[in-house]
């Protein structure tokens, strides 16, 4: 049985466990500081498909494809695959997974997805209603970029305070167990809008958002953000974060301390155009699944808060006139 | 505790109720067969809203809210909604649902979102991960339709075997509780492509998922589709209907004495231009919603596989040549 503590939190009574996880990146990410971490590096980012919709798909398939062998288990030993992307209607989980015969329940965060899809599936696992499960997402800058910004060969000068999408997937596989690192606590994300209008600065967007579901975990649990050796944030980068460490500093914890963010992680600040840092769904779900979740097996890190962030717009809402909103699901790990 | 039944089958063993639920659609919804059961049936389909992705939003707001007015609740008494629909990154659920300040966990599920947004919201509650919770979707036919299709200036002729999409919502009210209707079993889908290419003909390309789901519940529960009082499947319209019944006839059942579809049912065939019947995802949201919960719940129905499919699809990878893989959630649901 799961548990309610406080207003919005959800405490996983039964052990489940992220058993094994596999991220997958494109080049520049593989040129980051993180690049010897990743399961899979390619070295173009085209995976030799022929759109750049299809190679984001592929990214999902591979990143499935390997987390299954790591883990030894076929399509068929996994009861439901939890997924989600950025593309219109999530097209690259629906063909990145058609041909695994997992049954799918979509799933729409954001750059938040990954954390979602976690939460969601230790949800299904903790009651018995899965016995296995995945949660996986992707993202990559070509797709985006023309989707959400401008046709890759328009070649537009991006803003100081515009993140890079990174070109990348992950997926963790969730099952009940009683030794490794586990999903203790999780709490749903609100929408929370700053009335941000700048597609260019989603950090300033999503910060509002991992503010407020951070002090509600922290209220919850009766905790402060010393309790944790780190709070991970997805894809807020260099602008978002500063935001988040003033916007929590108005009226209590300072957590620059123990603070990172998987988009600052990704790239050095002196790749070409990374600006204010990595984003997108890949973010996160690569950075965490390669380079978080092995340091939590090594005990590096033992009791970690993982928020990830979304911003909840489409080009047609900016179009109409309509602002940015933000949301941050949480989830309390420990090792 | 939740307890998986045979290979795909999820029982929920503490009782999760349909406490209550609100339909909302608009003016040709409102002329049709099931117009007076609807809970609010707008004259004017803008709903006074500068775009129709508003008025599309607008749909989800009315929906919670006469949801929360039939069960006097306040947004602060649900823990979790579930939320989808089929716009680009989801925006009718943000932007309807941004002002309630209820955690959201966005689905994707095309046109079977509200078979969906129930299943997970009931494990939600199953499980004790939330107390309340609410599931709810939209769609409307001119948001979906100048974005899947054509402008609606353009006044493009629809083919016969074309659907038209509902202009509706529908929000549904799940907690834990002995008596009332209850979902008691979850199949969740799995993708289908029997590689359908014209986006003018939904019902072929969601049929098979259809099929798939209702065999996998139907060999793990050992039940025939005689032990039912409904099967009802969400929007496969008169060709996607007809397509099931051949689909399943090939190797057993033959569902037509207890078959319906939403999508049959919303429209008369006489009303202009609904061809081959009615879909999205406010089709059997709404229908779901304000039709058949309350029979459920006068018991004129006991017992019911509720079917909602969805086309996995963008016009983005059908440009690029993708066939509409389909895919269908099933609840079993009694009173």
């Amino acid at each position: 049985m799961a548990e309610r503590i406080g207003q919005s939190t959800v405490r996983l009574c039964q052990p489940v466990i992220i058993r094994a996880a596999a991220g997958v990146v494109g080049h520049k990410e593989r040129k980051g500081p993180l690049g010897d971490y990743f399961d899979i590096a390619f070295r173009n980012d085209k995976l030799g498909q022929p759109t750049w919709e299809k190679a984001e798909s592929t990214l999902q398939t591979v990143a499935v494809n390997t987390l299954l062998q790591k883990a030894v288990l076929q399509t068929r030993d996994i009861d439901v695959i939890f997924a989600g992307d950025l593309l219109n209607q999530c097209i690259s989980s629906t063909f990145g997974l058609r041909e695994l015969g997992i049954p799918l329940l979509g799933q729409y965060g954001a750059c938040s997805t990954m954390a979602q899809t976690m939460a969601v599936g230790a949800v299904f696992v903790e009651s018995g209603a899965a016995n296995k499960a995945i949660a996986v997402t992707s993202s990559h800058f070509c797709s985006a970029e023309r989707q959400f910004r401008l046709p890759m060969e328009y070649g537009g000068q991006r803003t100081p305070t515009a993140q890079w999408t990174v070109t990348g997937a992950g997926a963790a596989l969730l099952e009940r167990g009683q030794s490794g690192v586990k999903i203790q606590h999780i709490t749903v994300g609100r929408i929370n809008d700053y009335h941000i209008i700048d597609a260019n600065n989603m950090g300033a967007a999503m910060a509002p958002a991992a503010a407020d579901t951070l002090r509600r975990f922290l209220t919850d649990t009766h905790t402060t953000v010393f309790d944790y050796d780190l709070i991970l944030t997805g894809d807020l980068g260099r602008i978002g974060s500063q935001l988040l460490h003033e916007l929590l500093q108005k009226d209590g914890p300072d957590i620059t301390p123990n603070h990172q963010d998987c988009g600052c992680l990704i790239f050095d600040t002196e790749q070409a155009e990374v600006h204010a840092g990595g984003s997108g769904c890949g973010c996160c779900a690569s950075v965490f699944c390669s380079y978080i979740l092995p340091k939590l097996q090594r005990k590096e890190w033992q009791n970690i808060l993982f928020i990830a962030t979304g911003a909840l717009m489409s080009p047609t809402s900016s179009q109409q006139g309509e602002s940015i909103p933000g949301i941050a699901h949480l989830l309390h790990i420990v090792s």
